[in-house]
């Protein structure tokens, strides 16, 4: 049952980021067309540094994880957490390709340290593209070897070294700011699972502020839980997901570099929700008062994750049953009467009943680009926020009509 | 975002059932117009049984059960599992309507009692409609008197039964057997959650064979896991969901049936999954190989809840990376390299790496009205059935344009 005439939302327009990678100093980026992409367009992304980089990463839990993220969580263990380059290409996942793909990414890995004269477990590798193929490896080589000699830290180069990272994005992903002679930039890509065997989320957010490798690792769990992995756009996690935060250290430690990252990890991660899969607006859901972390978590994805909330949301519906039967239904809600349900602002559930509220005005509050759903119990101290995209015909159409 | 030319998928058509409820020896029925539902259509059920029946029965776990369902859980250990009568509304649920809701029940049973001559906790009352709002209880006073005064033992008296549980459903459903001198037959309602404030499962099957209360006690559970608990149209369970096993004893006692009680729950939870929210087909999820059952039932769950995978149905497309890796995710695998997934009995993926295949030919198979995902493991004995329903552009039309 095709459907063509479906109305395509438009694409949300965000004036262009100031910052960009290059942005930070220390870093020289490029990126260039080697024909991985059937589209023709950029595809071999490399980012050097002229010394080593504090690193720290979160990769992938999928069992099926892909070669690439096997390899760079080995190499980052290796070089105990300081790198001097990272190589991307897109239009490829490189998973599920068995042995072969081993050895390719290990082969882009050995590529970039001989050209840049380090050691190969200095250097990390990202794939994001189709899954099940082998990567086309003479393009590979030629696009490293390109994207090495076009190396360079202007802004331009930052903004190809993005190009080249993109696969579905509907646009470009870039945030960053400056704060007491201190920079933070970060580039993303990701728009849920538009395409599944593209569906990789990979982002990378750098700092010229000098940090420890301890306090990096200390902190990135935290910083990704609040940003990338609370984009819930379809609960399925990618082989090939991978967020790094950099430091080169090039200017002073700013005591604020904590707050800075995660403000802009967060702002990333909402343009990714913002970004899936014919979304209108991103929701974030927040719930207070659970038993724990853990279980404030559980009961937000449990609404994040269904198809109800999620298209109310697209219809500006405040039907407020979809959402509270949700908490209703988890096992680890122990006082359900304690549910109070805020909507953009407006009360709509309290104590097991219904409050009256102004639908229509509930409904014209929805229809906005940024939702806010408070869900507040009085379990504990737990607490928890999702944000995810709201679900409607563009959904289905870019989901249902892709293979076939 | 409306979208008024969304292509409504065609009514299934089914020949009718030659059983219902009054096929059953010693059961009348009778269903009226009590001007509860906005419609005018039948919305007052009642079921008497001339001698106690043996009855077991499963309840929503919704923390915001209904007080209906609390009511007649609180019958039912009272009598003992032995009932007189049943009595059922729709158009209405009697939900999140606090004390007064709780007296309104028990008034239900109380009428119904004194109609019938029997204690009022051998009558059972369950609702079914919108949630929160105050049942209007001089029309369910009319109605049940109505209805007591037009019990019956004919088929349309069972089949007026039928059409007083009905909310949002696209058909009729019911479904019996006749085996070895006794008979099983059995009707429910449910649609998923077209109209979440509307979605209520209801499901009764009954039996004139002789069977103990203990062995319906301690069969129940296996019944309803492979038949209503194994329906999973988006994931949410109502505050009203009721499952009641009826024996009258009136014939002999037949071996068979267990067999036979879950063939016809199975039927009548296949009928519900395909009346799910503009479904076009049903497709049957089996998980073996997994550590335990429970393990086996939360991937089946992980893979029939995502958004993604109920759109590759809708849209016949054999996409198994959308399968996969929902398996992939899932923290209950111990070896996902041992996967094998066959869709429609076309292997698609072995082992971590995709299968050829057919697609034009996986695309035909899947354009059915019983589809069936195989995805097997080697992490032990466990195993799991479950049924899902697709999501296409109806889908988004009746749940994102319901209210507004």
């Amino acid at each position: 049952m095709s459907q063509s005439n479906i109305p395509v939302p438009p694409v949300p327009q965000f004036a262009p980021s100031e910052f960009t990678l290059t942005s930070i100093s220390g870093i020289k980026a490029s990126g260039v067309k080697a024909g991985i992409k059937a589209s023709g367009n950029h595809d071999i992304a490399l980012l050097v540094s002229d010394e080593p980089m504090n690193c720290a990463g979160i990769f992938t839990q999928n069992h099926f994880a892909a070669a690439p993220v096997l390899l760079s969580k080995k190499h980052l263990e290796k070089s105990k957490n300081k790198i001097r380059a990272l190589v991307i290409n897109s239009g490829n996942a490189n998973a599920c390709t068995g042995t072969q793909g081993e050895k390719d990414a290990l082969a882009m890995c050995e590529q970039v340290a001989q050209l840049v004269k380090c050691e190969t477990h200095e250097v990390l590798v990202c794939s994001t593209g189709v899954i099940g193929v082998k990567l086309p490896m003479d393009n590979v080589r030629n696009g490293i070897q390109k994207a090495y000699d076009t190396l360079s830290t202007d802004i331009e180069s930052g903004r190809d070294f993005l190009k080249a990272i993109m696969t579905t994005d509907a646009f470009a992903k870039e945030f960053g700011m400056k704060s007491n002679g201190a920079t933070v930039a970060g580039i993303c890509k990701g728009a849920g699972m538009i395409q599944p065997n593209m569906a990789t989320m990979l982002a990378f957010v750098a700092t010229d502020s000098k940090i420890s490798i301890d306090e990096m690792k200390a902190s990135i769990k935290e910083i990704a839980d609040n940003s990338f992995n609370a984009v819930h756009v379809d609960s399925h996690t990618s082989t090939n997901d991978t967020f790094l935060m950099l430091s080169t250290g090039k200017t002073k430690s700013s005591t604020e570099w904590k707050n800075n990252i995660s403000r802009v990890a967060h702002r990333l991660a909402w343009l990714i929700a913002r970004d899936g899969e014919g979304a209108t607006k991103v929701t974030t859901i927040s719930v207070a008062g659970a038993a724990n972390d853990e279980a404030a978590k559980s009961i937000a994805a449990q609404v994040a994750s269904s198809a109800l909330v999620r298209t109310a949301l697209f219809g500006n519906d405040p039907n407020w049953g979809r959402f509270t039967s949700q908490v209703g239904n988890s096992p680890l809600v122990k006082n359900p009467f304690s549910l109070v349900c805020t909507l953009q602002g407006l009360e709509v559930f309290r104590a097991g009943e219904p409050v009256k509220f102004d639908k229509a005005e509930a409904s014209k509050r929805m229809a906005q680009e940024d939702v806010s759903l408070k869900l507040e119990l009085s379990d504990g101290p737990g607490k928890a926020m999702l944000m995810t995209s709201d679900l409607g015909y563009r959904y289905v159409q870019v989901n249902a009509e892709y293979t076939t």
